[in-house]
């Protein structure tokens, strides 16, 4: 079984509300965070499938269940792991943590894009460098 | 049938990101947009709630589909419903439009806690406010 | 005398810090609503000029004193003045209020630049309608 | 002398615009960033000043030059230094890397407030801790 991506930062101060915790908006910026770090470790930035490709991730849904709050300086630990990928999907879960503390569980699903916003299929490059040895997949 | 709130501004530059739409995590500060809006229509600010009270509208859970995308300027309509209210749990479901499209649709769970953190009940003038029975009178 | 463009907006809970006030990097993307709103006033959006001349208002300089603490719910005016104007470099002043409380004062200074980084001129059409020598008219 | 000092972590896609660079905000999120690191670095978390002290920096100014435009993923390098000390103001200063690039210079000023709002001295510990052997105070 292949280990979840682990993303580590602090909370910043911008990222806290006036009741004194993380305003919940931000947890899908750290789901990004995430999901950068996943692609990175698996020997690409997604900055190349959008620069080199013109192939685009755009968000199809987002969800997320907050169990307990964020508060600045917290040691936040992202664990990022791809639950489907297709020719034009790819979903990816996220736990987030301080400590022992799971203070967040989200999902995002995404369809590829071209630069004129309509789906187009994912790039073989990408698709083989996300499936690796150890991502489920949809295409075996 | 009461009508949904609708709340009524432009993109900011800001919302952007490279991909030349809204970033995706700017759709739920927009429905924090739309439900202070409709408790300023109900009769309160949720300012108020909080700083009279010290109760609290915690976000449990929140999701969102993204079906075309927002772009700067864009005149945006946040149409708001409270699906569903208790002594302890507010729901609010979201339709957020530019002109006759649908861009995205969602819905925030929210609990009330104290300033402890704590689930506490929502108190009862906010409660009947919300349920539209108590509509702000000094009469009665 | 020209009065300054006014842009009027409420503080979203998202713009508020642990301190219980808008965090001040916010207090920037005010002032864009401001100057966004000034090129609309002056008869165009910011949005053409990019999307039709691929000239970009690159932020060079910003700068901003904060008087007084903006709150969640607060009624603010922005008050966007054009205080330098040439082929290369345009420059706007600020002051953002609430009733009658002057909250900060900022300037940003921009460059014009092309889809490539370098800059270039601004296009005749919009420098024409920014000197405000060429308000709209069908019959001219 | 003493060095700045340095904050690393790399640009999020929540941070650029439509302009494919990082939103002029941002860099003052950055330069939190930069001052939080600064703190921890001279024993203390500027959350326990908060939290125990009562004590806040509030912001009074911020200044930013931009020289060259950030881009998604890149290696951010923010190094801070203390400009200015005493009991009632603090002063950073910064400066924003990639690799050798210097991306922006910026500064803020910071009065020490109390949870009222008004001013008030700095808690002696605290002025200690930032002053250290290799920092500038006009205490002296």
């Amino acid at each position: 079984m292949r280990q979840p991506t682990e993303s580590r930062f602090r909370v910043r101060y911008a990222e806290t509300d006036q009741m004194g915790v993380v305003y919940y908006a931000n947890y899908l910026v750290w789901m990004e965070v995430g999901r950068s770090d996943f692609c990175r470790e698996r020997g690409f930035s997604y900055r190349e499938m959008e620069g080199e490709e013109k192939a685009y991730l755009a968000v199809a849904e987002a969800n997320c269940r907050y169990m307990a709050p964020a508060r600045y300086d917290n040691e936040i630990v992202v664990e990022t792991e791809m639950t489907r990928l297709n020719r034009r999907v790819v979903e990816f879960s996220y736990k987030i943590k301080t400590g022992s503390t799971l203070l967040a569980e989200g999902r995002t699903v995404h369809v590829v894009i071209g630069p004129d916003g309509r789906p187009r299929q994912m790039p073989e490059r990408y698709l083989k460098l996300l499936q690796d040895k150890g991502a489920p997949s949809e295409n075996h």
